[in-house]
């Protein structure tokens, strides 16, 4: 319904000036770029790839039209002929990615455009934009994952997400990784991811009494009562929970759960599930809420805070705790030839390059190869076709197979790596064949 | 041209059930609710307000349409009638906010809303969104703009920005708290901000040297040469440009500046001046960026770096330091009564208030006054009509008006409060007033 932002002219200025200089010059020859992740932040053992279908959908959709067109000749800043040349601009490059939900490490890319140079160039920027915060996302939302097995699982974080774009790629981003949904109502109606919600605690507050909020609150919206309880004093609101209850039953309608959303939760969770399990209302849940990222959910568990799902909010919406990754778009070849860039401490691997995995008997990962992509490893190939000429090799891939995808990568990670904390890396090598043509690139091919 | 997310979808699932629950009970009093940050965060000593605007727009625009009416009527969770009670929705009620540019500090309201309850309610969460983000990113911005006054400061950020949204607002609200400019086209084409670019790494390196990519590129874009030198080896590469300049000049180009991309940017940038100075280009200047912030802007100036300007990119559109604040939207009053949250931890101030600012006789700002809008106090209100029945009280403010407003409140700021490290805390001090009501608050008009 609403689409996710396609103007080509959200990128880089650079980009447009480059485009410039390219077509002045006639240099159409096919270039190859491959996005990375450089090193992983602090408290990362692992990354998750995603956000490979906004990408693919804004490359099926690339073209400037009126208004941008316009901006471009009454900028001042071109040629004449340069929006008459951008307005036949389409991209007609193949794609080749690990699928959304694949684990991956540094050094390893997760796309590689193979297209004419300008095309490759141009899309620089917002193919970062789309893959980095995607992954930035799903590579902690897994974390939470990994610590609450078993756990209802929500994303909380539209409102402090930086924008729009960002709580609805949040929101489908931590769902692939597995979370079970979202507070956010448009990524339910965009992405069909399932929505949970309650109340606010302005909602107790506009009444006079909390008894009578939680009562009109349960008769207005009988099917999913989840009743908020920490406004005032949050044990005094279960037992009024516990007052209600029978009162609802009688009209047919069941209390599913109650919300705490501050204080010292486990504390609370304790008393409270104590206070209903009294009163025989075994059935109702607790669902916290209130700053919690995967660190707040392994301190609860590990408390055993009678806990049963987790709004889980800002920290894992703007991934607070490591904000960006360092991740690039790099040329690796162009006409042919293999490139790399040596800029001191920022230096590539160049060529087209392929990334094989190993499992030990048990399907556990075992380590990694980065190589060329012509240089055939044992393992499992982690970078496949998607687009061909500009078109999709496949149909797009559901939300929920990208999400089952994740699940098995989770499964399959080696235990060490899910600590919260920093582990020893995951090994990932590079094969001879692409030491080689790094040193042969270095050698010979530029010259100072 | 291309419109901000407007979709009133783009909210909390709980803002829709509890509107539900208000129709259902027929509640449509007046509500007044404030948004606010309740502590700053580490390394910041003030906020600084920004995103107004973009409220404003969204209540104006506020509206269900076709298909999002249908995703409500199609969810399953919603009584017969609730899409044609939202179809019916507009926003009519009143906003009060400090403009864009105030500098502000915890628990002062920079937004307050007015307006029957289940609009005012509903608003909650991209009020929040749009707020939080850009008040987020102009406090970061403008510490690097006090760090280095006089030097060309650029919005890189684009690239890492979380999504489209963020990247759009990053470039507007740093633009607001004093950056020159940004590389974003698309916010130079929507808000007239203007834009920097010069060239990628990967236009060096898909040339065969870099002497012929540095001349093909000036002569493709005469008007603007900003030749990137760290591709290779940054002081080889400014040997280059002495070579080069001479014979452009004679093409009546002009090399405006070199960049520096990696590596010890201090010492490359005292390298590169000597060699340009040496050949008689003091005119060339010197732009820096890489993994830029305030911290390293601060940095490199004390070293004396001779850098003429800085692109400053991830650190900032993600305010990396500090990624969220802890900001609300509180409900202060309903029908006419005041209402206040106790939830441990996370009180507020009831009632509608005001701010109070007083300055010194050289016009710095000495000390605020949190109060009631009733109790008038010495000082400069900083909380001004905006909105009245869904309609702006004044004409749409420009960009340059804010960042004017910007620039002056930065020079009232108290020197200490300039440090970018943690300062004694600017005064804020709370009138009897507020602290009347509050007492009464607790005392009786909520019964637990």
């Amino acid at each position: 319904m609403i689409e996710p932002r396609k103007s080509p002219l959200l990128t880089d200025l650079y980009q447009l000036t480059m485009l410039q200089a390219y077509f002045a010059q006639g240099m159409n020859d096919i270039a190859v770029f491959e996005f990375f992740v450089r090193r992983l932040p602090r408290n990362r053992n692992f990354l998750m790839a995603a956000g490979l279908d906004q990408v693919l959908q804004f490359l099926e959709n690339l073209r400037f039209t009126g208004d941008e067109l316009d901006w471009v000749r009454n900028s001042g800043r071109f040629s004449r002929d340069f929006p008459d040349q951008l307005a036949k601009l389409r991209f007609t490059g193949d794609v080749h990615a690990m699928p959304e939900g694949t684990l991956f490490f540094a050094d390893e890319p997760i796309l590689r455009v193979t297209a004419p140079i300008a095309q490759a160039q141009l899309v620089e920027s917002r193919i970062i934009n789309l893959l980095h915060f995607q992954t930035l996302v799903a590579s902690k939302a897994a974390r939470a994952v990994l610590t609450a097995p078993g756990k209802l699982l929500v994303d909380f974080g539209m409102r402090r997400a930086h924008g729009a774009e960002a709580a609805l790629f949040a929101a489908r981003a931590s769902y692939i990784a597995g979370f079970d949904g979202t507070s956010n109502v448009l990524a339910g109606a965009d992405f069909g991811i399932p929505t949970f919600g309650t109340m606010a605690h302005s909602f107790i507050e506009a009444h006079d009494s909390e008894e009578h909020a939680f009562e009109r609150f349960a008769r207005a919206q009988p099917e999913n009562v989840t009743l908020l309880i920490d406004t005032y004093d949050t044990e005094a609101a279960a037992h009024k929970v516990v007052q209600l209850a029978p009162r609802l039953k009688t009209a047919g309608i069941t209390v599913k759960a109650v919300r705490i959303d501050s204080g010292d939760l486990a504390l609370h969770a304790h008393n409270v599930r104590r206070i209903l399990d009294a009163a025989g209302l075994k059935e109702i849940g607790i669902f916290s809420s209130g700053s919690l990222d995967e660190y707040a959910l392994r301190n609860l568990l590990s408390q055993g805070a009678p806990i049963d799902g987790f709004g889980v909010g800002t920290s894992m919406a703007t991934s607070a705790d490591a904000p960006y990754l360092d991740c690039a778009y790099k040329l690796q070849e162009y006409a042919g030839r293999a490139r790399r860039k040596r800029s001191e401490g920022k230096s590539t691997w160049p060529g087209r390059k392929q990334v094989y995995r190993a499992f030990d008997a048990s399907g556990v990962m075992t380590g990694d190869v980065l190589t060329l992509e012509t240089d055939l490893q044992p393992g499992e190939a982690l970078i496949r076709p998607m687009m061909r000429n500009g078109k999709r090799v496949n149909q797009p891939e559901t939300l929920e197979d990208s999400r089952r995808r994740a699940a098995e990568q989770l499964q399959r990670l080696p235990r060490h790596l899910r600590e919260l904390e920093d582990a020893p890396p995951y090994p990932v090598s590079v094969a001879p064949a692409l030491r080689e043509l790094a040193v042969a690139v270095d050698r010979g091919v530029i010259q100072n």
